[in-house]
């Protein structure tokens, strides 16, 4: 199988970062690169599946860091292809849900440079499966939602909180800690319940993953104690109520616990 | 590693149907089954993962074909574990996402029998990743939104049109082909316009995968000419607007096409 000629570019999804969730498919991608792009949420784990020989370069963009911009993503990925390099570029979870594949993607076909893109597994669904939960169940979570709280510095959260805070429905926000009091204190505004069932997972799938049960209310205080620095997802709606605690991981913060840490 | 003891029960995500896409985790944990259960949309190529002397066993439900219902599917799981086999639970595309698996995780849990999930590349994002899409744009689809449209024989999609019809989102219909006309019509009354993008994605990354781009107001007539037995995604929003075609299987149903045909 040759579909990966020199001078082509890959956008290859890596996955929520535990190298064993990386597809059959991206290994054999990544393993062809003689050029590796990868975001900050790339698993290190999944660099090492790189040929010996390829140039890993970082271009991730992560909320106050600095680091580079897009168009200089775009023109570095699209001159190692004129280049005759084989180029993979790496994105954490799925390229397609909030992947910022667009320019990219635009930036390779203005300058006639083919490119395709190898689906990954989305954090939601790591996290789901650490949870033992399943995002959508019959009847009472017909609808899943995945927003990203993920807004530009100093901008409010602008989203249709009326069509999101749907009790029949799943919704996962990505990008989700700083935004967490927001998001619970908007949701409980335009109509869902302060009890709704509310699981935030960190690093979803890594060794240091996190996860905190608790109800959409105390969202804002379980946020502040979530201390890890990787990424994290809320998960929100009436599926996450039995979601077990399989890992051992967890940290359940109930109501009774909050009253009482309060007093 | 030691995750998959006898007795214990793996549920796992496929993903869409290539078995490149199934992951590193899958593969490893589908090799050391030796019962694998699996669906109707697990693809062919992925059984081949199964050890040599593994039993394969089709419990899969497809609408309007007669399969084992859900109780028996649940008592076959406990079963093998109980007799201490390592079982493999084998779900196309990611368990979490309308796979089902409330029943089966909470017959093993009441029966005492260890049970995790592995997951999966779900089928949307398999479909946006061969369409050349992303599923979210910054600015123009900032919200993506799954839903099936398997409703029982004979009952009515009884979703929330309303909120479905966001123009800054991206809506996906998983199983859709069959009900492609309600949903046209659903989304239009609510006020979704009828010139929205639209890709009709059949068998997404199998080798029989069909594309069809149209718009809102005529999916209904490109559901039609989509003949493939396979499940299909409805993908919708502006998102698909510039979906390249870069498979040369794709079909494109634009208006001058059908105005044409009509006349």
């Amino acid at each position: 199988m040759n579909d990966f000629p020199a001078g082509m570019v890959w956008l290859v999804g890596a996955g929520p970062g535990d190298p064993e969730l990386v597809t059959r498919k991206a290994e054999r991608l990544i393993g062809l690169g003689t050029v590796v792009f990868h975001d900050a949420l790339v698993g290190p784990g999944v660099l090492e599946l790189a040929a010996p020989g390829a140039r890993l370069v970082h271009v991730g963009k992560r909320s106050g860091r600095h680091s580079k911009d897009q168009r200089t993503i775009d023109q570095l990925i699209v001159q190692a292809a004129l280049a005759g390099e084989r180029v993979v570029r790496l994105k954490g979870g799925d390229p397609a849900i909030f992947g910022r594949m667009a320019e990219e993607l635009s930036a390779c076909r203005t300058a006639g440079v083919p490119v395709r893109i190898c689906p990954g597994v989305t954090a939601a669904s790591a996290a789901a499966a650490s949870l033992g939960a399943s995002l959508t169940l019959r009847g009472l979570a017909r609808k899943l939602t995945f927003v990203t709280a993920h807004a530009r510095t100093g901008e409010p959260l602008d989203l249709d909180w009326k069509a999101l805070a749907d009790p029949d429905a799943t919704l996962v926000v990505y990008m989700g800690k700083a935004a967490a009091a927001d998001v619970s204190r908007h949701l409980i505004v335009a109509g869902l319940p302060g009890s709704t069932p509310v699981a935030l997972v960190e690093s979803a799938s890594l060794p240091e993953e996190g996860q905190f049960h608790t109800r959409l209310d105390l969202l804002p205080l379980v946020a502040r104690t979530a201390l890890g620095e990787g990424p994290a997802l809320l998960l929100i709606g009436a599926a996450l109520a039995d979601s077990a605690q399989p890992s051992g991981r967890a940290n359940a913060v109930t109501g009774t616990a909050c009253e009482s840490a309060a007093t």
